[in-house]
C-alpha cells in the first residue's frame, strides 16, 4: 500500500550492482520515470527534472496518464516549460516508493521489504542513479536540469558529478546544504515516526504501521512548508467545522486544515522511505564529500559554493526563492545565486513575493510561471 | 514530581469557590507568589508580574531563596526593574504546577490529582485569580503590570478586567490574540503529548507518564521559541558530540542541543498542566468574551484592540517585540502598540534586533535591559 507506481510511469530496470556513496550497495535497482514532450533527433532539448521529497515522476498529464501531475500548471504544451519544445524527463528518486527502488522495495536476498536494511542513502546516490537511466535512454547531455526543494539538492549533486553535461540550471526553493533549523524540523519528524509504537524498529506491516507518527510528522512538515502570513489571512481565528468538536479536540480551522492535509498524506508514503529521504537532505552539503559526516563546519556561504560549482561550467542559472520560506530560507537562494554568479555566464535571481512559504512553487503559479517561462524562452 | 514549589514561594490559600469563565469551578485554590523589594506605605510602588507558560514565581533571587530566578538579570537592586524602588509581585499562574492550583493538584472530592477533571482554563481565569491575592495583600491599585509571552496575555486580560487599577503596562513578545501559526504549533504539542501511550487519557502516574510526548513537545516548542538565524551562527553544520552516534540517532549539534533542552524540561512540568495552559493561549483573544469560542473571526487588528483597551485608562505602555519571533510575531506587537496608542498618554514601541526569537527576553539582556530600565525610570 505504501509503494505504488503512477499508471503512466515507465520502469527502467538496472540489473547490476549499484554502490552507495556512504557504503553499501544494491544488487540491482529500478527507477520510475515519465517523459513529457518529444526528444529531438540530437537530444538537444532534454530537461531533467528532479523532485522534492514526496512527489512521483508524474509531473504533468500525459497520454499514458491523463490525470493532473504535481506540476501540471508548469509543464505542458504552451506552459512555462513548453513540451512543444522541451522533452522533460522526471525521475522518481531512488529511495522513494513511487516505482523506484527504496526501503519499501523487496530485498531479493530475503524476499521481504528492505526497510532499515536499505543502504544509507545520500542525495548524491539519487543523482548518480539518474545517470544510469540517461545512459539507458542514450542521452549524453541535457539542456537543463530543474530542481525544486530536495530536487534542487539532487540537481546540484548531479551537476557536480557531471561537469560539462548540462548548460542550464533552474533551482527553486532549495539549498546548497541543510541549515540547522531545517535539520531540527526533519530530525523531529523522523523521531516522531520512529517513536510511534507501531514503528517496530522498521518492521511494521500493512495492517499495523506508524500511522499517528506519520500524521504528526506531516503536520510538522506543513508548519515548515507554509507560512504564518498565509494562515493568518486564510484562517484567522475561524472555528473548525470539519471534525466533531470534542473536549480536547480541534477548535480552530487551522487545526482541521492540518489534520485533513495529514490524512491525505498518510498511507500514501512509506514511513521508512520518508525517513531515508529526510535524512539524506540533512546530510547534503554540495561543498563536502557525501561519504563522510562533516565535522564542525559552517553552513557554506557563496564562496565555498562557487568553488565547488565553477567546475560544472554552466552557461546560465535561474535561482528562485521566497521570503516566507522557513525550510529553505531566502538567504540560501541568494548565496546559491552569488556562488554561481562567479562562474556562470548569466545568473538570474528572483524572489517572487509569495505568501505560501516553501510550498509556493506548488501553488503560486501566477508569480512563478512568468519567471520560469521567461527563463526557458531565453534558452531557445 | 511534576508539581513542586520553589523554596522561596509563599502560598496564598483561598478557601472559597472560584468560578471559571468557561464554566466549572474549584472549591478552593491556592496561588504561589514571591515578592521582590518592599511595598511603600501607600502601596504606590507595586509591579505585578505575570509569567510565560512554564516559569515559577521565583523571578529573581531573594533572601528566602538565593538561587537565581528566571528573570534574574532584569529584576533586583540596581537592575532594570530596580527593587530598591519597586515591589515586584510575581505569581505562578493558576493551572500551573509550581505551587498554584492546577491539574496536578489534589481534587479534595476524590483525593486524587484533578488532571482532566480540572475546569476548562482560560487566560482570564489566571488574571482574575490574581485579584484574590491582591485583595489578600491589601493592594487595591498597582503601579505597573508586566507580562512577557503568555504573561502578556494574562496582563491584557487583567487590565481589561480591572479598568483604572493600573497606570503602566510593559508587554514583551506577547499578543492580543493567538494567530493560526502559533495555534498550529501548540495544537501539535498537545496532540503529541496526548498520543503518547503513557498519557492514558490523563491517568498517568509518576512511574509511567508521557515522557517521550513531553520531550517531543518541548523540542517543537524550542523550534518556535528560537530562530533559524541564531542556530545558523551558533551550530552551523557541526556534528553532535553529547550523545552516542547511532545509525538512526542524532548527527548534528542542533539535534543534541534540542535533546538536552528537552531533557532538562521533562519531569519538571506536569503534562496535564502543560496542555491546559497551552490551550488557554490558543483561546485567548482580548477582544472577545472568553466564555465562548469565536466563530469565523479575523485575528483582531489594532482598531479592535484599541476599542477593548481604551477603557483600561493606561497612562503609559511599553511594547517590546523582536523580528525573529515566530510564535508572537513582530506585527502583533505593532498592532498592540498602535491599538494602545489611541488611548494611552504615552506608548513606546521597541523592536530590539535580537536573534534569539521568542526567547530573546530570557537571554538577550544586553538589548532588553536598557529599554526596560529606561521605561521604569520614567515612571518615577
Amino acid at each position: 500500500m505504501f509503494s505504488n507506481t503512477p499508471p503512466g510511469s515507465e520502469i527502467f530496470k538496472y540489473d547490476k550492482p549499484f554502490a552507495f556513496h556512504r557504503g553499501g550497495s544494491l544488487p540491482s535497482l529500478q527507477l520510475a520515470y515519465e517523459q513529457f514532450g518529444k526528444a529531438n533527433a540530437d537530444n538537444s532539448n532534454i530537461v531533467l527534472l528532479f523532485t522534492g521529497l514526496s512527489p512521483t515522476a508524474h509531473a504533468t498529464a500525459s497520454t499514458a496518464d491523463p490525470s493532473p501531475g504535481w506540476w501540471e500548471q508548469v509543464i505542458g504544451v504552451g506552459r512555462a516549460i513548453d513540451t512543444n519544445h522541451w522533452n522533460v524527463i522526471c525521475i522518481n528518486s531512488l529511495g522513494s516508493c513511487k516505482g523506484s527502488t527504496g526501503p519499501a522495495s523487496i530485498n531479493p536476498a530475503t524476499g521481504k521489504a528492505w526497510r532499515l536494511d536499505f543502504p544509507e542513502l545520500a542525495i548524491e546516490d539519487i543523482a548518480s542513479s539518474a545517470n544510469l537511466l540517461l545512459e539507458h535512454l542514450g542521452i549524453d547531455k541535457v539542456a537543463a536540469v530543474v530542481g525544486p526543494s530536495m530536487g534542487g539538492m539532487t540537481a546540484l549533486a548531479w551537476l557536480k558529478q557531471n561537469p560539462g553535461r548540462c548548460q542550464h540550471f533552474l533551482a527553486i526553493s532549495t539549498a546548497a546544504a541543510a541549515e540547522p533549523y531545517a535539520i531540527a524540523i526533519r530530525s523531529m519528524q523522523r523521531e516522531i515516526i520512529c517513536k510511534d509504537p507501531n514503528w517496530q524498529a522498521g518492521n511494521y506491516t500493512e495492517e499495523c504501521w506508524p500511522q499517528e507518527g506519520m500524521r504528526l510528522a506531516r503536520k510538522i512538515g506543513m508548519v515548515s512548508y507554509r507560512s504564518a502570513e498565509e494562515w493568518r489571512s486564510r484562517f484567522g481565528r475561524d472555528d473548525q467545522v470539519r471534525f466533531p468538536q470534542t473536549t480536547w479536540g480541534m477548535n480552530y480551522a487551522i487545526e482541521s486544515y492540518l489534520q485533513a492535509a495529514a490524512d491525505r498524506f498518510v498511507g500514501q508514503f512509506d514511513p521508512a522511505s520518508y525517513i531515508y529521504l529526510s535524512r539524506a537532505m540533512d546530510w547534503f552539503d554540495v561543498t563536502r564529500d557525501p561519504s563522510k559526516l562533516c565535522h564542525s563546519v559552517e553552513v557554506p556561504g557563496c564562496q565555498r559554493i562557487a568553488e565547488k560549482l565553477c567546475e560544472v561550467k554552466l552557461a546560465s542559472a535561474c535561482i528562485i526563492g521566497v521570503n516566507s520560506d522557513l525550510l529553505f530560507p531566502l538567504h540560501q537562494q541568494k548565496e546559491l545565486a552569488e556562488g554561481l554568479d562567479t562562474c556562470a555566464t548569466r545568473v538570474e535571481f528572483h524572489q517572487p513575493n509569495s505568501l505560501q512559504g516553501h510550498d509556493s512553487f506548488l501553488v503560486d503559479f501566477e508569480r512563478f510561471n512568468p519567471i520560469i517561462k521567461q527563463y526557458f524562452r531565453n534558452l531557445d
